[in-house]
């Protein structure tokens, strides 16, 4: 009987509900019958939702071919938690040239973000380590850093620097496409995790850029002004030719 | 009676027509009393476009302050052809050390592209000029050649040169944010337009950002891998201190 | 010993750079030994570049259905400088009813341009050439005058006429949506170029919308007020029905 | 106790919030003295709604000039319920030419769409009314056919006519920048309601832009192919001149 | 001999299209002739037209994968007018715990709205229906009431409430991503259309989020301060488990 | 006499560049006659960096009105390297009823992020700490756990739930506009950074949208199916009225 107070409550609270009052009791007092009454009207009521099950959700489906907006959507019946959640962002191995790594979680990574604007990496700088001068072409940043102390810079496009010391919890914002850096300027290994405003950012590192590759050398001095020597020099230095 | 017979004709095409049907034969025999009567008529039919001159034309309005999407919009009164048409793209002085004159209409000297998406500008190559390595931090390119020849290429994300010798007549496209050149390769001057796909494009010469400025040499050094010397040379020549 | 101050003067500079400093001297005096050991150093320093390998250059993959952000992406290891250089804006062939010649270099034509948010076309108009009363339903456009004197104008929403005559080197931006047109106002041919906010901007040119096709006469004259016989007219000219 | 056996089930449900629960009593014990201790703690329970507070709600500001993404943001504390409902899309008049009113909630009008990318109007359709050819050139509509049937169509891109009798009930799309129009094709008045992805769409009605305005007569013929006789009669009848 | 009058009358109209005066004169004289001279003139008018055949229409291919920006085009030769006119929007049947039905016309129904920023739906409340509160995560809304009255609100980010009575013929708007809802507040049935700032609206009901899936009884409970009796109980209506 | 050998490498290496050359050796020999002579063609140099210091940086002028895209630009000279990085992101006070504190830096922190697409919070959880159920209209998130464990999850569009316990390390993302909540998994304080992929993103706490205000608990009750007592008793705990 304490049940059917509750109906009665149920029903007076919600007068513009007969057929809500009605199924609770059809649950309560005889399953079977009700599953048989209610079927259609629970139909009608999740009628909303079907319509939403047809649509795309922004998890990528990598084996597609990737479009300028991305990748198309995952099937809804395969994506599971495990697409917006990633582990992978393990301290990197800094025992190279820059002392540096950078552990993405892009699109490729981490497909949950396929669509949705927002990007991370963590970021691992050895006593000594540092990310040299790159863009970004296609995305902002946010550095936090979590454990050490970071010199950060940018160069904005009227040729102005913001440079800063970064203390443990300090954040920098880096504007889309302008040359920057950031370096270990402690005595200890530093840490950091920056966002990025894109899914699947694009990275271009100054020095790749000129000389890990088949750029002419000729034309990287006419271009830059820099020495032949110099250039020659990071070429070997970067594996480029010519 | 030619006037009547088009009366006719006009009425029976337009047989949903009658206010405009009446409309003419009142100009033509009684302007005056026609346009007591149908003044309203035509109050109406005008209504529409009333909205309209409410509405934003998008020519900056460059004394408000400039928001992210562009200037605020000038007062459609105050709005004439010459916003829209702009005359100053003149050959560029290239008595300088590059050789080289870029002659913009971007919205500071064309108000009228403002929130449209594109402008562009006049680049002029004397024999031996070039237009150093920079990036276009928010903006793609298209450059197309009207005389001479220019070589011109730039670097993608994935480290690869596109490098191209480009005929009077040929175009060739700069995606957004990447380092890219051109260089006059011929024994005449060169005359080029490129095309932008923002109003306001911005710009980063990698030398000026490099050297131009106040960025300690060392870290200079540090981030980019370029020998003392060589930073503090070209500091020397694009007036950078530090 | 040249070779040997210029390892102390490197190591000097980049006192942080241990390992830069350790391959240069590898590379010199046995490259076998150090391509050994550092090659897993160089791994972790182009790491940040195949992150990059893996993402989208924004070139058409013409051969995928095209999607409405653009077509999808070509495989990177098939794009070539190619793709990104046009040389096809020959002069068209204005022996036609308007004396004019559009010819393009969009997304279909010019797979670089795909996803970057620009494009052009050559606009040659013989004596008395006419780019006739048209739309970019999608696109604002620039035109910059090579050669010749060209009219132009365009009707803004709040129907007001904005109409110049431009001599060489002048330039016009058309705002997207509206109708303009372009007329060789001189007595030489004219040649242009016709800048576009879109890689694949879409044309709706008045005559062949209103006359080309098989919308019904009566239709036409009902929503434009043209007399039957003009409508009539017209779409005997230009191939309508109906 | 009843109320103490409600505490007591509170303080297990929740045993993360011994502040919630101690709250709970204190409001029924001693509200006075609660008020006094859990002051701070609601206010850092708000502290999350303080930061929104200073966000802008999308409201329009018509008092500020029209950026080009729209106008400021009314200030939040003036912003009310009327701001957000529009009660002013009363039947138009139609007593004119066209027989046709279209009653606009867009910005203007209707602040709170300020922003939102979707705007609203009413169209009324005396018996041989007619929407004249026209575009938006910034906005796909939707119609809805509330009472009377409509025959609707666009001219797409491609030349190709879309065109269908609309019966109540029934909609219909015309896609951003193509010409279009309505005609009421019954026996009756019709009303629908036409809906913008835009929330201040721009109108160009083909007639006006051509006729209603200074176009020189020689130059619509020569972008339009119209005879001289059809531009000057109707330039007369909708009040253009030249 | 009228026809030569026309001729004249219309070569000396367009001085500059000769072309086009002959053309006519050959069409009446020598149609075959004319037929083979002329096709060559018309290859070239029509070629602007070409370009956009290859163009994308915009709707959606239903049987791609869908991409975050919506569905791919489909083929130009299988679009028919009724990709773009939908009679769907039948009556809903309310007979439903909800005594609402809302009767969708987005992307998946009616491919013609894919990518043009817009749909609609539309919605019957019987007397006593309710739309429960709810959320579009990526689409404001504007409702229009056709029948009946209709108690609506959203509450805003800074928490507050904007709630109306709306009448036939009003209007109100819903920003993106707010809370809200919509209740017959008459005696007889309501009905509105519903528009959407998106082409596919996605929809989260209060309701369905919380109680009608197998989030843990528990974490409702801790993340919404809401009794365990109360998650139950609902839990129960709507099918949820844990 | 290494100078001279220097200027000759130059002049050889630039063959291009006289200027270049010639100023170098002024600079060495005689520098003040240098600077007369070198002045005009530095001028010319500098031209193209003079256009982009009219252009707008993003960083807000926060006494500006907030138009919809953000706020406008601060002018250029009061810019400094404290508007692009910001130390307040201390912990957070979580003596409160959730336990919980979330630090923000968005535009009006922070303004250097104003336009650029990112901005970052802390976020501190006590043990049983919770952030509430809520949503962002207009925002993803992804948050990156630093220290402690962190049970977090969503519930999508087709009411499915994405949950899953955090570890230190762990990265999850939000989708844009769904319900969301994190709480302190562990038995020590948990800390967090959560970056948005909005510089301003709203928030909207579904507790604090029910019952904080004055939504008629009635209208409360007809729209989420909770029972009167349930509405009344945290409407009382959360300050509502009605």
């Amino acid at each position: 009987e304490n049940i059917s107070k509750y109906q009665l409550q149920y029903a007076s609270k919600y007068p513009h509900f007969p057929h809500l009052y009605k199924r609770e009791t059809h649950t309560i007092q005889a399953s079977k019958d009700s599953s048989k009454d209610d079927s259609p009207n629970l139909f009608y009521v999740f009628f909303l939702i079907i319509i939403i099950i047809l649509q795309c959700i922004s998890v990528a489906d990598l084996k597609t071919p990737q479009g300028l907006a991305g990748y198309s959507c995952k099937k809804l019946e395969l994506v599971t938690v495990d697409d917006f959640v990633f582990s992978g962002l393990h301290a990197g191995n800094t025992s190279n040239l820059i002392k540096a790594a950078v552990t993405p979680a892009f699109t490729a990574q981490f497909p949950g973000v396929n669509g949705l604007g927002i990007s991370i990496a963590r970021l691992d700088l050895a006593v000594g380590g540092v990310v040299p001068m790159h863009t970004h072409p296609d995305s902002s940043e946010i550095i936090v850093v979590i454990q050490g102390i970071i010199d950060a810079g940018f160069v904005s496009s009227a040729n102005k620097v913001y440079f800063k010391t970064l203390k443990t919890g300090d954040i920098m914002v880096f504007p889309q496409g302008l040359l920057h850096f950031q370096i270990n300027a402690g005595t200890t290994p530093a840490l950091a995790y920056v966002s990025f405003s894109s899914p699947s950012p694009g990275v271009q590192i100054l020095d790749f850029a000129l000389f890990g590759n088949d750029l002419p050398s000729n034309i990287i001095e006419e271009t830059t002004f820099l020495d032949d020597a110099q250039v020659k020099k990071l070429k070997g230095v970067l594996g480029g030719t010519g």
